[in-house]
């Protein structure tokens, strides 16, 4: 299990945050795990949850009381979790799981009326603080969103990120800065709102087409960024842009501040401003230092970025052929070491997928952590091995491979589930169930104005019908060498209210975890695209962009249908048609094997 | 088409109605099609749109400015509208059209700062007034909810319905008045509420087990209920409850006042009553009444009513029986007119089916009006047949008839689509498509806590994949002895956020639209019931409780996995079984030609 934190400083820690809660009066704090832009992945800076609880997933919230720890989390990482708090004294709260309370109920419930609880204004969305206020206020307890006692806990907390900035050329990116600066204000304009103020990282970078490596994986540069038709404002710090860069962004209207001069710059602004902000993704302190001048609505930038223009597009398919190709090689390299007998472990894979993503052209780093895990690990839905704690991969069980990069040109995400050795008849049955919910979406066909939970059913009913399931989401939006979480979309079971639209980036990943077992996930991205017109409207459809063979020893045949067996088989010779012209002959004669007719048997 | 008024008689009926607009000052007035229980089906009293307009769908929202008239309807009223419409001067807003406005922003655009909109305050929700007068101030427009012309206008205008309530026996019901009272005043204390307000008249009916036929097809008594621990009141007239009644009600703690008595009663409540009203199905008039004293949230009966008791389960597997003889004698009927070459109309089908119906023991009413569409008109969602103009039914093309009753153990809801003649092959491979749609919607398994929004498009796809749809919804509640249309579940394209409990009674009937050609539509009754539980929670599953054969000259095999055709061939299995003891020898031989396996061809 990865990076263990001694329980016994974890204990001191919430015990040193304790005294300063008494201090302030302060019965209840809570710490969300996101960072002033309300980020998914965050720097080190702000990884204070991990600090207070040795958890290290990516969805968390902290809860301290004076007497008592709690951590929320989500379905992926009930058992990692419960593994990193063990002996912390810091309970597990399983997100959506009926008798679990949400945090906001639990304080309600717990607290007594006139109690104060705590959070970092900068670390709640708009919408959260209201409805967090409201239902406080309804018990008759009061929020306080100034406490700030982290620094005074955390002493050698690690620095804001100081990497400089790039430009994302626009012969890649395919759109100008400029025009999406007009586009977004158009929003903004039908919004009510005369200006527009941007948290979001990925938001930003996409806008002005600048990259840089703040946060591991995601290669976002920490800033904020208020547009106006009059001229716009990038608050960064200084370190972080050359002369070059700030040429390239004043020639788009574009000046730099530093970026601890947002609040003072904000409140500056004329009293009759109107500025739009996103009530989901800019933070509570902001709106409240712009009062009457704030707009809140929903993002004017999220569904323009969303939806890829054609220059993205190609750039995507290119993407997918170097990641294509450094999958069929790391595929090839674990299968040797298994058929040689040699021992190696999940971080060994990880190794040797960083090693051959590495040599492709316009490669800029992962776009996640890698998830290797091997039998019982695979059920850890995003589990990441460690060097120390890493499993041994042997035959027997399953290896599940969950990777993406990176590149200049697209973000790749994809998940592989092998079996190392001979897999059992349930293993391939349950593969198979897995596969059945991933081709009925790859080849859903769907009217305009569909939205993803309507088609999320689908990847389900498979294994439903036997009484099994999973609880992640069946899919989310990705980024342009961008972050490979993005909305709007996605194919949940709550519906995100976003309608799939061509040009959107989505991955489609069912999956099935037993504990103590296995753990399978089968998963490409799909852009949607036109597909027909008829007297009923316009129709959608998916088209499969990640190029990787499925594992065919995997598939039980007597549970597919004729169709099911040949979207398999016209996938597998897609792959192979479009990976093979950069393989050398013993990797094509991989290939080819690896993406024969499911119908030929050995 | 059905009931055409005199476009004359609807201009002038207006023109005296924006008289006195004008001396009201008011310049535009919203008239929804509801009562003041905010009823799906109405009594004669409350055709207001109807008298307006002439449109007779069940579903419509009329607007009257200075200058123009306009009726917003659904897609299943599209064709309707515009026939009956035609020459009145009425302008049609369809609807769920990315091009429609909706009504408060029709308003919003096209009337001037400082302009009164007027809605009869009874006629509208809480939550539906909150919204229209939020967007009327922010756009500068002033709401006026005491503007009450009608009476001015229709001079002729029908009573209130004054017919006898009388007592559903708690053997059928299968649960006391007393214990539902309780349960509901236990769910309104968990919403902060010590006595709860009921306007809904298939709630107070199934609250109090009292019947009546104040609408047509729909069982229930005009009337309010208001709940509280210390003693209920049913606000009633005095004509409707005969001394037998009183006393049964008297037994359950409830006193009856007079209907007009409401207002006042609600009034005189003391001021630290805490009264709670839906705020989707109480009218904004009565939140105004109470003030301070009302807490708004969702209907404390509605998830109750849903779920039936073992009871009415089994009542409802008894009126299907009598439904389906009902049925099968009917269909019998068509195709001896059919065969003798006889000529005949949708109205005389429609006829049929109630003479058929009526020989059921306990049967009360039809469930709503039969629609029997041949051809074109089957493609006309809504279509109801008139004496005067119904289609002939004649070989060639295909017949909808969605048709249903009230016993008084049950009610029933179903669409067969029948080809008179020989199909031809698009009218099998489009049925075809429609009954995939069907099997997928009644084989699903799925987890606790799935809403109906999650399975909508199982129906759709098989449809979708071709580039064919239909745009209403694939399930609506149903009542017991009730109304045909009940929430909260629904199995649509937008979420109701009730989940699919065991117990509740949804309809299932994907279909198709030609317009100009025909329409298909395929429907059953289904209860949601237990499945297994697993180390993945529990799952639920439907049991299909209509018992009616499809029309297997329908059937396109060639589309069909082998799975769809056993699902037909388990269904008619069942049908039969179930219904043959009831028939006589000559009955019983045409069901049994009628489900015979469709792998049998002719």
């Amino acid at each position: 299990m990865a990076n263990h934190t001694d329980p016994a400083a974890i204990r001191s820690r919430i015990d040193s945050l304790r005294a300063i809660m008494k201090e302030a009066g302060v019965s209840a704090v809570i710490i969300p795990r996101t960072d002033p832009h309300l980020s998914e992945y965050i720097s080190s800076h702000w990884h204070v949850v991990r600090f207070f609880s040795g958890f290290t997933g990516s969805a968390a919230t902290m809860v301290v009381t004076l007497d008592k720890a709690l951590l929320w989390t989500d379905s992926r990482y009930f058992l990692q979790a419960s593994e990193q708090l063990e002996g912390t004294g810091i309970e597990l709260m399983k997100e959506g799981l009926p008798s679990t309370p949400s945090v906001n109920s639990y304080l309600v419930s717990t607290l007594a009326k006139g109690d104060t609880v705590a959070i970092d204004g900068n670390l709640i969305s708009i919408e959260g603080e209201a409805t967090l206020r409201g239902e406080l206020s309804r018990a008759g307890l009061k929020l306080d969103t100034s406490f700030a006692p982290v620094d005074r806990v955390w002493t050698d907390r690690p620095a804001l990120p100081a990497d400089e900035v790039f430009i994302h050329p626009v012969t890649v990116a395919g759109e100008e800065a400029s025009s999406k600066i007009a586009k977004i204000l158009a929003e903004a304009a039908s919004q009510g709102a005369s200006s527009a103020f941007i948290s979001a990282l990925d938001e930003i970078a996409w806008i002005l087409n600048i990259r840089s490596s703040d946060v591991p994986c995601n290669p976002v540069a920490t800033s904020f960024l208020y547009l106006a038709p009059e001229g716009s404002t990038l608050f960064i710090d200084a370190c972080k842009v050359t002369p070059a860069v700030a040429e390239v962004l004043a020639d788009c209207g574009v000046t730099v501040k530093p970026y601890g001069d947002v609040a003072s710059t904000l409140a500056a602004l004329p009293a009759d401003a109107r500025v739009l902000l996103s009530a989901t993704q800019s933070a509570a302190t902001l709106a409240a230092v712009l009062g009457d001048r704030a707009v809140t609505g929903k993002s004017p930038v999220a569904m323009l970025k969303a939806v890829k223009n054609p220059v993205q597009i190609a750039g995507i398919h290119n993407a997918m052929v170097r990641d294509g190709v450094a999958m069929v090689r790391s595929l090839m390299r674990i299968e040797a070491l298994v058929a040689a007998g040699k021992e190696f472990t999940e971080t060994d894979v990880a190794d040797i997928l960083l090693d051959e993503r590495r040599k492709g052209e316009g490669f800029f780093d992962l776009s996640f952590g890698t998830i290797a895990g091997y039998g019982a690990n695979g059920a850890i839905v995003h589990y990441e091995p460690s060097r120390d704690t890493a499993a041994t991969v042997r035959p027997g069980s399953l290896l599940l491979i969950d990777s993406g990069a990176n590149y200049l040109d697209g973000t790749t995400d994809l998940t592989r589930t092998i079996a190392i050795g001979e897999p059992t008849d349930d293993m391939r049955h349950d593969f198979t169930l897995v596969m059945k919910g991933h081709i009925a979406i790859a080849t859903a066909i769907f009217p305009e104005g569909t939205r993803g939970a309507q088609l999320d059913a689908l990847a389900r009913m498979p294994l439903w019908k036997e009484g099994k399931s999973y609880l992640h989401g069946t899919g989310h939006g990705v980024g342009f060498f961008l972050n490979v979480h993005e909305g709007p979309q996605s194919i949940r079971l709550n519906d995100t209210h976003a309608p799939l639209t061509p040009g959107m980036l989505t991955s489609n990943e069912p999956g099935l975890y037993l504990a103590g077992r296995y753990g399978i996930r089968c998963e490409n991205l799909v852009l949607t695209v036109e597909d027909m017109t008829t007297e009923h409207g316009r129709f959608y459809a998916f088209e499969t962009v990640t190029l990787c063979p499925f594992d065919r020893s995997l598939f039980e045949l007597e549970s597919m249908t004729d169709d099911e067996i040949q979207w398999v088989d016209n996938y597998h010779t897609m792959v192979y048609d479009r990976l093979s012209p950069a393989l050398d002959d013993n990797e094509r004669a991989w290939l080819r094997e690896a993406t024969k007719s499911l119908l030929i048997l050995e």
